[in-house]
């Protein structure tokens, strides 16, 4: 067996033991499950972190991502009134409602391998992404949505959006979510047609 | 010569071409120039299309990005007024105000220096993209900045912002559009030291 046999078992076994501990406790976004166990299942390729696509509001207290924090975080369309609910109990100086496309990692032993899912990706119109590690048994490729809103709405503690202004804010966010999740599915089958 | 190398000589000629063609006739984002210009001047390196970051008025017509067309487009800060008045002269029913971050695009010809370029990107902290094409005699990244603002600012033919709220987020998009200049100078610095 060759140094990048072992090196690909090794971490193909270790994610996919995170993979099963993050799924029983119920850290997974659950849209992701079949997709992931898909490619878990298969011999020469495993999942990473990866996450559907999401309506979030985001504490920021500083420049960094670091210094940025959830403060609500939904995997499915909203409600107006939830989102407001969540503005007006954020403590947060600086708060931003963001729709955030899926990112989904995945990792595989060569470089022939790493292309055919580079192939996946343009063929389902994936925009963003590519190959961002490549060595010798691990190629870890990161594919990452388009749509995409970030807007601030509260700053120094006060809300600067009216409720009328984010009501049309939420809907947008609420389609682009879906034509996410359709780009998605169109991935996902893509993917399960290729790689079976 | 194999023919890897004259895959890789063809296209980097034609890019270089483009480039040139592109800098006379002021296509090019300004800020870009040095920096392309070092890389095409690296041997077994060249770029392609680049933008060093922008604040955008966006004119959707539709749901995808080809439905979409340019109503202004800024490669530098920008004055609450302009864009005011960018919004109000728009006959778009529906306008986005975006900052977009920077994307570059770098290629060259082997394995080991897209790994490279990786290692530079990682240095530099520039979070998203990944090598995109990996053939022989030619591998080309996408390097994509994370600062980013997106939002609907004008719907149905109304406009839906107050200019209160509007400044505030001008303000925001003119401190990330900084951020992220400076993200992309401290990616230039390293791929200057890194490729001499």
């Amino acid at each position: 067996m060759s140094i990048a046999n072992i090196r690909f078992g090794m971490v193909k076994n270790r994610h996919m033991k995170r993979f099963k501990q993050a799924v029983e406790k119920h850290e997974v976004d659950e849209a992701m499950v079949p997709l992931c166990e898909f490619v878990n299942s298969r011999k020469h390729f495993f999942t990473s972190s990866s996450c559907s696509g999401r309506i979030i509001l985001l504490k920021v207290s500083g420049k960094t991502k670091r210094d940025a924090s959830f403060h609500r975080k939904w995997h499915r369309t909203v409600s107006f009134e939830e989102v407001w609910q969540g503005i007006e109990k954020a403590r947060a100086k600086e708060l931003w409602f963001k729709m955030e496309p899926f990112i989904i990692h995945i990792g595989t032993n060569s470089l022939k391998r790493a292309c055919k899912l580079l192939d996946i990706k343009n063929k389902a119109g994936v925009k963003r992404g590519g190959i961002i590690v490549a060595k010798p048994g691990k190629f870890l490729l990161e594919l990452v949505g388009t749509e995409a809103i970030a807007l601030p709405v509260k700053l120094g503690g006060k809300i600067i959006v009216s409720k009328r202004f984010l009501k049309e804010v939420v809907k947008k966010a609420n389609e682009k979510l879906e034509a996410n999740f359709l780009r998605l599915k169109k991935f996902e089958e893509i993917l399960r047609a290729d790689l079976s």
